[in-house]
């Protein structure tokens, strides 16, 4: 029996602007990843994306970005340790707000963009981040790159940790994402896509640019709900995973 | 026996910005109001706060703002019931982050500056706040404007309500405050403020301006830490509470 | 030979975030009114939409509002007319970096949502933002709801004035905009909407909803494009004028 | 007959917020870098700050930084070129509503913090910024860190460039400074700061910390008023340099 999650960014919107299909995605997916008023949304747009995700039965998690609003919080930002943890902390904590007026438990943390990004790489923002959480709520879930310094860094502090795996993106061999700006950093074959994502799934292993075939444990799908087409990805990639007998279920039913 | 409250508002810097004596003002009260982001505060500054405020055993409270930073949450802003409920969610939310992380409780939410002042007489803000603070956490005491909207709206919605009393202002006949424009309104001498103060606290009433003997229960008094001469002014009137037989304890302690 | 400008709202976008559909209005118009950074637009999208309006032969102004990006500007804020002053002058200022840089000059302020509101009825406000526009560059016009506190404060300061009207909004027997919130406030029927304008153009007249007949000098009439109907609209209005022999001109060319 | 500029930042106050002894370090200096509401500042604190300097007799320079009030500007940001080009004109043109109000040129425009460090070293990011000021207007002088990108990058587009020293930092052979981080990059002792300063300005020349003998060109001395040994320092510079027959004169006399 296999079982994986799938998770999207939502609640991007803020004040008068209105960005991604929440509503279209929402019934796809098993887990959302809440903007905290940082990098995007609003305690609004918190309040609404939270409702729908409780309606839609889906899983509600953080998604804690710089604050840079300007930058959609994709910007690295030189910020420290100290910093990102108390950013995460404020982030986390808003968003329980809602969570817990809406009788439920936020599920997992997942950070955006620059964030993300960065942490990936350096352990001193990984381990910032997985104190936040640790010292907030040891019950959320902290959902990373696979096999970053993320996934080290929760681990370290005994969190359940979660690893996110990208369907349309090339491997390294040593687990590691093919940095975006080289060849073949992108796999646009929508076919190719799934397939491999299924055998992330089922065998624990894709094969890398390189050719190697690389272990990689694929709790959590990320898929997008920005435009129709990315919809219709995750529409058929949730039906090509239910017809292989892959159960799509939240995150804490994995880790 | 006689005990009351003193609540002041601390952790008002703002990233590179220092404002109020914090580590002066904490040693003489019992309750400390945090500023949460929005109209004064940020990540660093709250963790330091509330790190702070344990230290000192101070309990911690929330004081949520408006969204403006620029105005110090002093100017009125036209937001709806629904943006203030969700606004005050928010700010609750980010700040019991850090309480959660030093374990302590959250003890109450005081509203600040004029999103106080407009919920002291309009129902509908009021109601918001309440709902906020209900729907996040109801052992969260509500701290407000003796005798004003807060109040109402915090019993209406079966939350514990605190009553706090201003030693340096006038009160009218129906025990709402003199407003500031009107002569009168602030009591200049220490003496006088200090000695009415103790009267709130142990006979429960307050000579009105027009003369009239009027009830008032005193839960907490409002101290300010801005300057040297406030600081002054709340060892003096910690020191007269005390001569007096009142014991300053958390509001947690009385309501 | 008749003439009158129309006016939209531009570059209102901000960061990742899209609204309006200016490429699509633009065409139809002859003046702009361009956010400014405080509750709405980024310097990315100033520099954008100038560079449109200069495309498409449009004219340029500054659009100012109060820093309430969350609230788009459209929230009574009790800033002080020493406040007001500063803020329209800094976003004036901001605005002139791009006309220059493409070298275009700043025809017009229109303020946005609450502040212009506000400023209609306000004699002090309406003073502090034609102070600002008569501080920074006399040349500047001052494009005002007509008959407002608006247009007195920039004729009192010797400011060029022009006056707006509203296609779809019933006018009182002062001149004055009927209040939203009445029955009859707005205009639904499209036709009548365009006959009015055009009265008003042509004739300097229009039939408050009390009967009477009431002088309206209309300089420019405000368009939206925030929506394909807007946007057809914009449309129809300027072929309806043009077949009247109205010429649509910026407002530099009529006040 | 030698002459040198003192620049120091200004302005950097914000809201309820007071940094900075602006008042005592004025009476010293000769420009004045003005925050533009960024990384610092709001539009009553330059409306004061260039009120301030222009009754003291200062030149009045902007002092653009990155979007990051929270961190004041002084954490990188990865913002692409283009973006920083755009937000430099934004904040040149904002400052600039304010001298032209109060009958000033803008004399000059030294970037802030991290967008100034980065600058330094990244002729894309140096490039933009110069593009900004030539777009905006020509006569605005660039203040920039001697033998830095930004340098190269005034003169490529043909700026005025001045170049601006630092009293207290060791130099290394190439005539960049010793990095912060490095030991000796700090002079603490007064009078060698004073001293090495002194050559500079009369003899274009410094010993860098390998001992080779450097050329280095001193338009403007950098000062700070932050505290009050730092207003002493200031104090104490001019007067020795005045001593030793320099006069001290804005930029605009030099370049």
């Amino acid at each position: 029996m296999y079982q994986v999650d799938l998770n999207s960014d939502l609640g991007e919107s803020f004040g008068n602007y209105t960005i991604g299909m929440d509503h279209e995605v929402i019934a796809h997916i098993s887990s959302a990843n809440v903007a905290c008023g940082y990098h995007a949304g609003d305690p609004l747009v918190m309040d609404k994306t939270v409702a729908t995700a409780r309606d839609a039965g889906v899983a509600v998690g953080a998604h804690p970005g710089f604050p840079d609003l300007m930058g959609f919080g994709r910007r690295n930002m030189a910020c420290s340790p100290k910093e990102v943890k108390a950013y995460v902390k404020y982030q986390l904590g808003a968003l329980m707000a809602f969570t817990k007026a809406y009788g439920l438990k936020l599920q997992h943390c997942k950070p955006h963009g620059a964030l993300y990004n960065m942490a990936a790489k350096d352990m001193d923002l990984a381990l910032a981040m997985a104190e936040a959480i640790a010292e907030v709520d040891r019950d959320i879930i902290f959902l990373v790159l696979a096999n970053s310094k993320m996934a080290e860094a929760g681990k370290q502090l005994g969190l359940r940790v979660a690893n996110e795996v990208f369907a349309d993106r090339a491997y390294q061999a040593d687990g590691t994402l093919v940095p975006r700006k080289l060849p073949g950093a992108v796999i646009h074959d929508t076919d190719e896509a799934i397939s491999r994502t299924i055998r992330m799934v089922k065998e624990g292993k894709v094969t890398a640019i390189t050719g190697e075939e690389v272990p990689l444990k694929a709790d959590s799908v990320c898929v997008h709900g920005d435009n129709p087409s990315a919809v219709e990805f995750v529409k058929n990639i949730r039906a090509r995973l239910v017809e292989e007998g892959v159960s799509i279920v939240p995150l804490s039913a994995i880790v």
